[in-house]
């Protein structure tokens, strides 16, 4: 890898923001610019994680606790007849085994839609369908009393494919059928432009469940508290188990305190899903009176914890002879599940994102959400969009070797441009840097010189073929429209009177850095140092629901909201500064860790100003809040404004494939992102590394193998994630262009991390065997099976 | 007792505030008056509480948790020469024996001065004293570590008397000199008031230590932390905690964050106290990485823990003959112990209070805390005021009898009024309202008729004796001026989507229900139902540092607090009911859980209220903050304004004395207190019932036995405190005039419940046997040597 030496190279290049490195400290006041901002400071939760001390949920003791544990049954699709929980109940060591009727609030954990029991009682719907609870004194009591469980049902016909489901004849597993949404855009007149382009490109791509991977597998303790109940665990959003635990408890959101534990990962599967655990945990825990913990084991989590959906996307795109893109269409079927989860939100960015960072006037896009028995697609980084982009970016390439075109100049021929619409019929107001990112990538991968020279290759070794593939993308950073009311967040931030700072934030630490990077905010924004500034745990007693720790929207939300409660509490320690310094005022400025009065470092520390702020009686503690302007999006016709901004990217990947093996190996990523600012310049490489890696993953090797709706191998070592020797060599390229609505100018980095590796992960293979590849992952098997078909079309037909 | 049916007696009497007693609710506005305040709810912490499922330190369990013993020595006054641990360190189950040189910051305690080390490291200067900390798999194991301990030093020579102490030839403590601290009043011209004066009344009186008794003895865990240091227990003072184990652990507080658990009883022996097990577990936790558990069983924490001081009081009162007072002089000394801890604090209060509610024009206190090798004087409800309210009210009663004088009367005649100038030099501007309490005293007790009968009794049978006596009381509530930078307090609101509330503020929670009367003062100023409050166990990571939970300051300043967040928040949610309701925000109120428009109930809740205001992305959360105005104060003359508010009250209490045994039975007490307004009703009986009680305790029974600076009796089998059997029958009659600057006009009860409690009692005593007593406690053996002398001086002479 040589990301770091990339870096390098990325701050000699001349940027805007790059420009805002500190000078040299001198005792005159350097320029108001950011002095910790774009730094890498110690993680500020390296040290416990990095010493084995940091005390995950696995980790926690409490008096009397009991094991949870939820029981699933035989079936995928079923009338439940009975449930039969007599002998399991009398098994040595049990304390409870509960059934729906023993759910004390509404027996619904659905997010969006109340569409999912917590516990089944008339049908099951997936092979995770939880029909019984258990508490028991160990896990071994629990495991030999789930067993004992008698679940008497009918066998119903099943539902496996998201097609299929939709169709007039498919056996329903709602009462208001197995669409269970459905997103549209409808912009330009596709039908005309259809009739009249000269290039019609269509295709029908799959892309198959991805599993998180992360690695803590979910884990939750409720514990009965004051009446309520109190949560810890390995999550991404407090807040959605802290409703969540509300409503099947019948409690009001009060009564229920959830603190983050330290997470051991999420990638969007900790989102909603840790609010089912925490639930059982919660209505046995209530029943109980006593603690209890759930903690899955390896296989338990990936047979019953949601996935990325699977799709399948019929895709039409209409171009002229110049390259120019003229229309889309669009028909993502998206494989929910059994229950709606999150998928309609997920349903709206692929919709959304259908079109990519391109102008293309005329677009019809259908995204049907529909429900299957098959297993529960739910939140993964980027959300929806890499199914969307590994599509239209296949297209794209198809399209340029239709036209005997330069992918890379194909589509700097239709990027966006500043004042362009959007596929939603969105004028662009920020500058899109769609075109800087891909002029980026191409040159710092010598793009052409490899396309070249992979070309000459593979005419000398047709067995071990070269290819080099690009994939570009426009990522609406922070809530859809259509959850915005979820996009305000805040940020507690407390001053000590040592002038040590406590800030805690809706936001959660799931690996990503986000601690860290709050905590340079607020330094950067109160002018103390960084390490006068501690993280607590988030934590539902401490700050109001600040929306899910997702859609890449921390840094923005959380960020925003530390700098306005810095911003209150820089404004109630400034007077009390130019009171002891005798000035104005305006001629104090908190920075760098001092106190700065008239352009010189006054004789007063912070720690001294905080004192005498204290002995004042200033109060030093203030809930910051942010939530962007409203934006205006109408969803009968998906236009409007789905966004509050964009970030781009473009990512350059070279690969090599074994095509008596089918082996697909990336040998180099160009990565490029336009990140506004890189606030935490380790965490924003390191997302990218993480991003590339996973969708490497994606792309290349991970395959849930699914049977009537059950996922047949649970384990790593039948289902494979990328290893240390998978990871190509990476270069990464930022754009730091500041958005006037970041914290000192940045966007988001986690999503688009991902989204355009598989794609431009396929187009390279494609570019290696010359022939478009449809379906994700590109196992062997299936790129051998492709190859041998491409190279002898009668032998490799079914 | 009476309680019940006296509050509904007063409930029928006409004081302004109790006419807010809010009317029955119509769809039409009632008039916008308290409709929570005043009721007595169900305890937010009842449920808990009396269900036993609160977990209180002992019952919390943390994975890989040790016990922590501190030992202490043989030794009482002694220089060290050697302590080795070696024998200790290999007691199997043993894990880290510590001594001075381990802790890895400032070795030291002492909370208002640096005279105290965690560690003794070269002398001993009392009997609790700590050489070594001990970590152990069990208690047993650290015992017998302890056990092991080896302290090798040279005995010093004993100062046990605070008077002794001061005198140049005592053997001194700390290199400064014993005396401790010094406060002082001078007003007027004492000298020449006291050649003048007709009446001089001299007398010494003595006042012992008195154990706290809580329920709870102190416990304590430390568990390492990110880098820092967790901490929960029995305490009042989280912050007091969390800037002491910072200290010893040489960390900033934001490292430190501590949440008290559920404390049974702190009354002042948890305010500075659990700093100290706090860091003797802190620093083993930081050795060994593990957390570590500090309880005290009942024997260790009464030899261990901070007493009520000790005092001797020199006390002359200088009248005329029309019986008004004229002068006063009066030498306190507080024997602090071997450290100055609070005792300082507490003489302030001892100091300034010594001249009651009363006018004395010329006045001469010397309060000198002395440091002996003594039990540990610190915090104890009344804080010093105890002590000189017994001596100045006993003084009175001698004055009464030397003019043949109605004690009240007499008290009437001198009683402090608006316009009059204190002890201290302030004049008032609130309306004193010593008298009020005074008549109403008198009636509701029947003070004549009732002094008649006991004398008419006592002419009849002299063995068994009848008092009734009368003590009045003018407190300074919230710190004294010379602790005023700790006055200001927070408290975070924060309104949770579905429009329950949680709130967090500084002060604690220590069993006298502050936690509901906040929770009242929230409801009622957000205009929500009471059980939409729910309270956050007290955090010094939720708010910022609040000052100490004591000088029953906490309903004014944390209730200040919480209304000026409660009233933020209306703030933001009253322009978007406005907009819901079409009316003008002036038009609209949020009152008893409903949303007004121009005087109707809207058709809109509460709820729905809150759901739009976070469609709207309204900030829900903010820190309230309250700090009185400054008060001017000079230490050098102890001038000045020593308190924002002061609260009255008087106290006749009636007992039987049997002359035979000694023993004196409360029979009866009548305790009139003002309060301005008495927010949560049951939590003011509450605390004037329990304040009864100790205050008896103190008069009459609970004498810790010391000898050689090491406590006897240590038990509570030696140690007496009152049981229910000795509960008098109680009438209470509360005083309800709003204090202009309390949260619906409140002030504080929590301390002056039991300051005149043992000097009414003693009067009584007094009364009945016809001579005054100069020392507490009025023990059986003290009641029946001193009736022994009175009737037969002779006899009775040592």
């Amino acid at each position: 890898m040589t990301a770091d030496r990339s870096r390098r190279r990325a701050a000699k290049r001349p940027p805007a923001a790059r420009r805002a490195t500190p000078r040299r400290k001198t005792h005159s006041r350097p320029d108001p610019l950011p002095t910790v901002v774009g730094k890498s400071p110690r993680r500020v939760d390296a040290g416990a994680k990095a010493s084995g001390t940091a005390r995950y949920t696995a980790d926690l003791s409490f008096a009397n606790l009991l094991v949870g544990y939820p029981v699933t049954s035989r079936f995928t699709h079923a009338r439940i007849r009975r449930i039969d929980v007599s002998a399991a109940r009398r098994v040595p060591g049990v304390v409870a085994v509960l059934t729906a009727e023993d759910v004390p609030g509404q027996n619904q954990i659905g997010v969006v839609i109340a569409d999912q029991p917590l516990l089944a009682h008339d049908l099951i719907r997936s092979a995770a369908d939880r029909v019984a609870l258990i508490a028991a004194l160990t896990r071994e009591a629990a495991l030999a009393a789930a067993r004992l469980v008698v679940v008497e049902a009918e066998p119903l016909p099943l539902v496996c494919d998201p097609v299929a489901a939709l169709e007039p004849s498919a056996p329903l597993l709602h009462p208001r059928g197995n669409l269970a949404a459905k997103m549209v855009i409808r912009t330009g007149d596709y039908a005309k432009a259809r009739a009249k382009a000269p290039i019609v490109l269509e295709q029908t791509f799959t892309t198959g469940h991805q599993e998180h991977a992360y690695l803590e597998p979910n884990a939750v303790v409720a514990v009965p508290d004051a009446g309520g109940m109190f949560l810890t665990g390995s999550m991404q959003c407090p807040f959605y188990v802290q409703k969540g635990v509300a409503r099947v408890l019948g409690l009001s959101h009060a009564q229920i305190r959830v603190v983050q534990a330290p997470t051991g990962g999420g990638f969007g599967g900790k989102e909603d899903y840790p609010s089912e655990p925490a639930a059982c945990a919660a209505v046995l825990a209530h029943h109980t009176g006593r603690p209890v913990r759930i903690l899955y084991n390896r296989s338990e989590d990936i047979a019953w914890s949601s996935k990325r959906h699977r799709t399948v996307i019929k895709h039409t795109l209409l171009a002229d002879r110049d390259g120019k893109l003229v229309g889309l269409k669009a028909t993502i079927y998206v494989d929910a599940g059994a229950y709606l989860g999150l998928s309609s939100v997920v349903a709206e960015r692929a919709n959304a994102s259908a079109g990519g960072p391109y102008r293309i006037p005329n677009v019809e896009v259908d995204t049907l959400t529909a429900y299957t028995n098959n297993p529960f697609g739910g939140a993964y980084r980027g959300f929806g969009q890499p199914q969307v982009t590994f599509a239209l970016e296949s297209q794209l390439d198809a399209l340029a070797r239709e036209l005997g075109a330069d992918p890379i100049e194909l589509r700097l021929k239709n990027f966006l441009r500043q004042g362009s619409r959007t596929v939603t019929d969105e004028v662009l107001r920020q500058p899109p840097l769609a075109a800087r990112t891909a002029v980026e990538a191409r040159d710092r991968s010598r793009w052409a010189a490899k396309r070249r020279a992979a070309e000459t290759h593979n005419a000398a070794d047709p067995d071990r073929r070269h290819g080099v593939g690009v994939a570009s993308m426009l990522y609406g950073c922070c809530l859809h429209a259509g959850g915005q009311h979820l996009e305000g967040s805040a940020a507690l931030v407390q001053i000590h009177p040592d002038a040590s700072v406590s800030i805690a934030i809706g936001a959660s630490e799931i690996g990503q850095g986000a601690y860290t990077a709050m905590a340079m905010l607020a330094a950067e924004a109160l002018g103390f140092a960084y390490d006068q500034i501690h993280v607590v745990p988030t934590d539902t007693a401490l700050v109001p629901d600040s929306g899910p720790t997702v859609a890449s929207r921390t840094t923005i939300m959380s960020g925003n909201a530390v700098l306005d409660a810095a911003r209150t509490l820089g404004a109630r320690l400034r007077p009390v500064a130019a009171e002891l310094c005798g000035v104005a005022e305006s001629d104090v400025v908190l920075q760098a860790g001092a106190v700065w009065a008239r352009g010189k470092q006054a004789a007063l520390s912070i720690a001294e100003l905080v004192t005498a702020a204290y002995l004042r009686k200033v109060n030093l503690a203030h809930t910051g809040w942010y939530a962007p302007p409203k934006k205006l999006w109408d969803k009968a016709t998906g236009r409007g404004q789905p966004y509050s901004l964009y970030c781009y990217g473009t990512l350059v990947a070279e690969v090599s494939v074994d095509t008596i093996t089918g082996l697909v190996t990336v040998q180099r990523v160009t990565a490029v992102h336009d990140v506004g600012k890189a606030i935490y310049g380790d965490g924003v490489i390191g997302q990218i590394h993480g991003g590339i890696v996973q969708g490497l993953g994606y792309a290349t090797m991970e395959r849930l193998a699914v049977a009537d709706g059950k996922i047949l191998n649970p384990t790593f070592t039948d289902y494979l994630i990328p290893t240390a020797l998978d990871v190509p060599e990476i270069d990464i390229g930022l754009i730091e262009e500041p958005y006037e609505r970041g914290p000192y100018g940045a966007k988001g980095i986690g999503e688009p991390a991902l989204i355009p590796v598989a794609a431009a992960i396929a187009n390279a293979v494609s570019h290696a065997l010359g022939f478009p590849l449809q379906d994700l992952p590109l196992s062997p098997e299936r790129v051998k099976l492709g190859w041998e078909a491409h190279r002898s079309p009668a032998a490799a037909a079914p």
